[in-house]
């Protein structure tokens, strides 16, 4: 990767850029063509990693996870500079990720940069195409991660999906010091609905380590689950045929399916 | 475009695809590589007009709205004679569009062709990125049609939505046919939430056409608001900062964001 040649173009602009799953595949053009037009690239290792070649003759500020607040922070005092720089996140940028923290510093240090968002394939995209059809009907994205938000209030959001008959989409389902969240949201659904009900895992989608596995809240094992997995937990009419996991919309009431 | 020249290649495969958006910055290159390397594309008008430039030199088999069931069955026909056969479906058609009813469809007529689903930028990932940063905290999409499910579940799963405090996504908010669900929802937020609560719209996002705002609850126009239009609702944490809807993650609570 280049070194800095120390030129200010004058851009002053910060690009929030998604870097989809990680095959180039299902990064869009948007996204590709923000990262070439950058001065510098600002994002954290394993992302930058998975568009290594996209971003091959660029400067490179990279760092280490759960460092966000510094590294925005980092990234605007670079685009102040009159550079154009690109900040990765992983999946989409605007679905739990980093565009609104961007937002939020801008506000809080009146910052003048300009701020484009590039949307990205999500985590809850590239699971669902990975799964079948689960996202068919209405459904619930809620994080299990407790470290900004209260337990209280995560619970209570999955209680009130389970009982409405929401599919749930889980980001964030477990991490090494987070365990045991996983298995009471199984045991909050179980108290509405089968243990028929279809469940779905997907680990690194597009990745080398890709894990895909279809099965239901009676058999599903979560030991292969982990911050880099994203589940899926079908409604009350979900099914699985062929080891897909799919959320019928409604069509077989209204029409002749056959 | 092209007129079949009667070959078969053998290849009984049915890609279903996304165009995304509209603009193919936002087509991934995993479904430009799907359309390029079908025999036949397959699809509602609208949605192939936007990709017209990709799928130039295709066989194309186009049919009006309101007739998913038709063309899937169309699909798999013409994929069971051999060929390969792009279904395009707007967005992503993973998330309330073509994948499940394929299918649905398959095991139903245990067909045997291959079925290939390939992610796509849906509208709410497009409309998140237009309006700021609305998607950081659990949200719920609900599709306000009910042409498919009962409005009495379609209102239980939107105050499950709005007692739970979630970002709310709305699709097909509305139609020429169906003017009031949105008001009832908007009503339905306003006995929860106050009514400088946020509330975003984007219609046909990155066309021509395209329309974005950004309002209160209290002030929002619904007159602009059709079947191309996503709707966001803020939870009780989301704000309005230059222009831009932003839901906070909760990291203000935990760090020095100045």
């Amino acid at each position: 990767m280049a070194t800095d040649n120390g030129s200010s173009s004058g851009n002053n602009i910060l690009s929030v850029v998604g870097t989809g799953p990680g095959d180039l595949d299902y990064l869009i053009p948007a996204a590709r063509k923000a990262l070439e037009q950058a001065d510098v690239i600002v994002g954290y290792r394993t992302y930058l990693d998975l568009i290594a070649e996209v971003i091959d003759d660029k400067k490179v500020v990279s760092s280490s996870m759960m460092q966000e607040v510094d590294r925005v922070k980092q990234a605007f005092d670079l685009a102040e500079t009159g550079k154009h720089v690109a900040l990765v996140s992983g999946g989409d940028p605007g679905i739990y990720a980093m565009a609104g923290l961007v937002y939020e510093i801008a506000e809080l240090r009146e910052i003048k940069t300009e701020i484009r968002v590039v949307a990205g394939i999500a985590a809850l995209n590239s699971c669902a195409e990975r799964l079948g059809a689960p996202l068919m009907h209405d459904f619930a994205a809620i994080s299990l991660s407790d470290l900004l938000t209260p337990w209280e209030l995560i619970e209570k959001r999955v209680r009130a999906a389970v009982d409405a008959d929401f599919v749930l989409v889980i980001y964030n389902p477990k991490s090494k010091k987070r365990d045991w969240q996983l298995g009471k949201v199984f045991e909050m659904v179980l108290n509405k609905r089968p243990g028929s009900t279809p469940v779905g895992m997907v680990r690194g989608a597009t990745r080398e380590n890709e894990e895909v596995s279809v099965a239901t809240l009676d058999d599903f094992d979560t030991a292969g689950v982990d911050m880099q997995t994203t589940v899926i937990i079908g409604n009350s009419t979900t099914f699985i045929s062929n080891g897909k996991m799919i959320t019928p919309r409604g069509y077989g009431a209204k029409y002749q399916l056959i």
